[in-house]
């Protein structure tokens, strides 16, 4: 017998959006405790609206992968097995396809370590965000691979070089999930306007909290306030598996003064979005995404890159106005306390 | 206007804990899209309630964190007002008891950065997480600190070393949330029963695949298979904030040989949980917390340390049982594709 | 005017090696102010030459790097200039025959960050460790870049994604110097006959110290005793440029029962070595390569692939010596004390 | 029968120093196979003295670290050893006391992990740089704790949570080794007339290849461009255990422009260095450590306080050379070529 949790949700903006991937305004679902999120991503939002071009959203890259892992005796028979799989790659994009009708092997990442042999796939997986068709085809891959390769062993399905719901360094490398630059140039008196602040306060805070502060806290790949609200939110009201914004908020803002007035971006390199697969039948998700326009039939791919955009771009919103926030002694706590007197 | 979104919740269990702080069998909500992680962790706490002591929970430490940033002319300047500062703490304490009934400094650590001074602020914060009340400790303790050092100015409310939902490696070595550590040991013959393995399997493959796999990666300090599941679940089911789960999933999974059983452990060093705070007057959580007994009138943080502890003994449940499932070759596949057809 | 430091030099071994690369037993030096690490290297040394094959060294990969770095309007620039770099790949090939003999282009790995690309170039080098072969090669390439994309402004011929001397993730996950493992099986005999210890112990201390105590340091891709200080003292010997021990201390060392005996391995992801080169003229340097066979005629890499395999076998001797000594209390002062008398 | 390594050295300099530790102008040692490195830091030098103040340096703070480990059964005896031993701190201390003139224990974190201990003892250690004196100091605690807790076992004399030549995090977060900021305001004119630069592209430079290009090649707490080259050198030269520059190169250059002109820091926040002990008795580095005046008698530690300052200022004048030189298209390798023509 299962019930619901029943998350606080609601429709923010609309926030503006460009580039080749999505344009236009588009209001967008956010689902969470911290409901002051609310107010602040529509600041945030409010500002793009008001900006030629909106956000713009760059889609750089998009993979979804699995590694698998084996044993050999020793490293040079692991070597010699990683060779000949290599030479064999055709081979295993065949075998992949007959596993789904969107999954579709692109590349193959390894490491040797002592008698290991890691194997690291990479996938495009249609609209899906594709964890399960990952390792649904990896086992059959593995399967292949050791029924030609009686030299090696079974070692694991999942290897942790994926790598699923961690953060790494592996991901933002080699890829995984969408990756995706936002932007945004805001006019100098929009930012005084809207945001309270001057682009080269958000500079300074941006390089000495985001950049200079998470590298001193041992952070790896990472320097942003808190993509993580506004991952968490999003996913949770998209039907998204919310556990991937571990690697999801690894991600990078960067502002600058450009001719006095602010460029600001978030770049999210393993953004693990889907408008299709588990999580996606529930009748909210199913309202949600709709309201999005992602419920239209286009080209496979096409929508989960439309949704990964406007995460983004959300992401941007959000960070802009509590980076913004932090600017300023006393606005964070003043905000806080103004929202929950309003409730 | 706001609505909901659904999350689908089951209780599991029961989950058998033994320790300090809390004993007894309890059954404990997940609320997730990815519900084969239900049956997953069932499995887990089969085995707990059918080993002697069950599953021990021991809390090694509890603090929650605010890092602030100041500038300062140079690097000299700074050090000399730290030195003060440091030197003023009970004065620093006073100035947060004012601020909050819970919430106590107890410690202040620092980095310096060229001429950047960042102040990490540790607090007890009774039942909250704190987020809220170390935030506003904080701003506090800046103004006190910025008015009787005018050599330093305001840098940020938020320095990026609290480090608050970003995977670092301060959290672990400096402390923030509960630091709980879950453990188990598995007669060899209940491992064959209820987890289709060996104990020497098991070590094997956390060795390879948690230790060495994460590795490869470029993890920060965490070797797990997917604390990140059941911690996203436990925290959307009880109110908390999910966006912690980035560094709560930071953490480490041993396993090894004692006389042919399996000694198993998760250790989890910065839960950040709470018993009162945002989201725990909905009621599906008020309901949730009752039905593990967390309502009652308890010394403040003992309620929160059983929920940290029953967070940590469902973590070990889920990791447990998946490690098993990955060290059969297709056993995972299998899994997920009979829970689909059921479903 | 130019002097020399005097570092003290001693010539450790014979150290066994076999596999594809390079067999035999060889003596190898050693330059360092730590002289107790020449007996503890030679203890390594001896078990090598009584194990049957003594220690394998697999070289898995070789290449060099550099990355360069740009400025672009906005992400989508970046991504469609890219996109066309990566298409006339041929052409910079040629581009690069044109600047050395020896270096070759062989692959190339991108980062957009916000509007920023970064581009790594990866190369072969022949028995160079490379520097400055590809800082060359990167240079020209970014001229001929910047001609044929007007929308690319300069931004660095260094940008710290290579990465040199720094300790990354990158160096390991896309490769960069020399890939090697160096393996040996010990029988359990020889292991408490020379070493003091047994393969349970050794295989417990790895676990606990390398593994786990590395990563609750907040270590990135590296789990060892102390690579760091044979690479040292093998790099100053052989006229390498030792601040490159940075990367090259990062690395794996194994530990595991076979049937008893101990099977043990060192995996050096990235070792960045050479027979030619900067500091390679100097006349110990040639006698020390000298007599390690590394001054034949040999087609180009032969021999600095060689090198890499003499210096992962030292580095190997030297960690099996340490760990062992480490597995028993009080062995480690006490020969510490012991040799310090003697000299 | 020893010989040595001749490692080509020079003097660069004057560098010109100011703060509480050391003032006035000094001559530095490098030891390279790398000779640009020398005109590359005299550049950096003859900026120093033409600055109002020349570089002024500050320590921060200093400790040497070594951490045991220890094994219980499991977690809650591993906590209730680890508080008796807190509660036990002033014992420890007098037993410290008893195995060293200089050692002296200052403080003592620790990390649970699973039924592991380990405990990271600190301590000060006069002039020397007190690899040896902690080890002793350590093996000597771990007695009188293994006497006290029959509980605990012996797990290993060094658990790597130390961390000794590793890249890890908990150095620079606990502290080990010298803590110096080097820093220097350099004048619009100036930056023109020697490094042929502006301080607004040696700002972005800074921000774009330190701390943006090291974060994404996944670096841990480390911004910047090649510490590493001067570390090594000024080691060799001064016979340090040069192994060390491993997390003496994880560092953080900062970049900002003040009023036109430029400010421009490094902090190292772990260098391990030493006036006396291994190495430091050879000819050439008692000539060298007497050149730089460091072989005058003054109270413990002074004299390595000093010998860190000049360190950092070393490393300032070489970073803020290439950094300068990288800012221009061209220029690095044109410096290269013309060096080596000289040569």
């Amino acid at each position: 017998m299962s019930e619901f949790a029943q998350i606080p949700m609601q429709f923010v903006g609309p926030v503006k959006l460009s580039g080749p991937v999505i344009n236009g305004e588009y209001e967008v679902p956010l689902a969470t405790f911290e409901t002051p999120l609310w107010p602040s991503v529509n600041r945030g939002a409010r500002v793009s609206v008001n900006c030629d071009g909106g956000i713009m959203c760059t889609v750089v890259d998009e993979r979804m992968t699995r590694s698998v892992l084996f044993e050999a005796p020793d490293a040079s028979v692991a070597l010699s097995a990683l060779q000949r799989i290599k030479a064999d790659f055709a081979a295993l994009q065949t075998v992949v396809e007959g596993t789904s009708r969107f999954a579709k092997l692109i590349n193959l990442n390894s490491q040797i370590a002592g008698n290991l042999l890691f194997l690291r796939f990479e996938f495009t997986t249609g609209d899906a965000s594709g964890h399960n068709m990952c390792t649904q085809a990896a086992e059959v891959l593995m399967d292949y691979i050791l029924e030609r390769h009686p030299t090696l062993q079974y070692g694991s399905i999942s290897g942790n070089y994926c790598s699923d719901k961690k953060a790494t360094a592996v991901n933002g490398i080699l890829g995984r999930g969408k990756y995706v630059v936002a932007e945004i140039t805001i006019p100098e008196k929009l930012c005084r306007r809207y945001l309270k602040t001057t682009p080269a306060k958000l500079v300074q805070l941006n390089l000495r909290k985001n950049l200079i502060g998470t590298m001193l806290a041992g952070g790896v790949r990472s320097a942003n306030a808190h993509f993580a609200n506004m991952l968490l939110g999003f996913y949770l009201a998209t039907g998204q598996d919310a556990a991937n914004i571990v690697e999801g908020s690894q991600g990078l803002t960067m502002a600058e003064e450009r001719a006095g007035d602010l460029y600001f971006s978030v770049t999210l390199p393993h953004l693990i979005v889907g408008t299709v697969g588990n999580g996606k039948d529930l009748r909210f998700v199913c309202e949600n995404l709709e309201r999005m326009g992602l419920n239209e039939n286009r080209d496979p791919g096409e929508n989960s890159r439309r949704l990964a955009c406007l995460c983004a771009a959300t992401v941007l919103c959000g960070e802009l106005s509590l980076l913004a926030a932090q600017t300023n002694p006393g606005e964070l706590m003043a905000a806080h306390r103004r929202i929950e007197r309003k409730q």
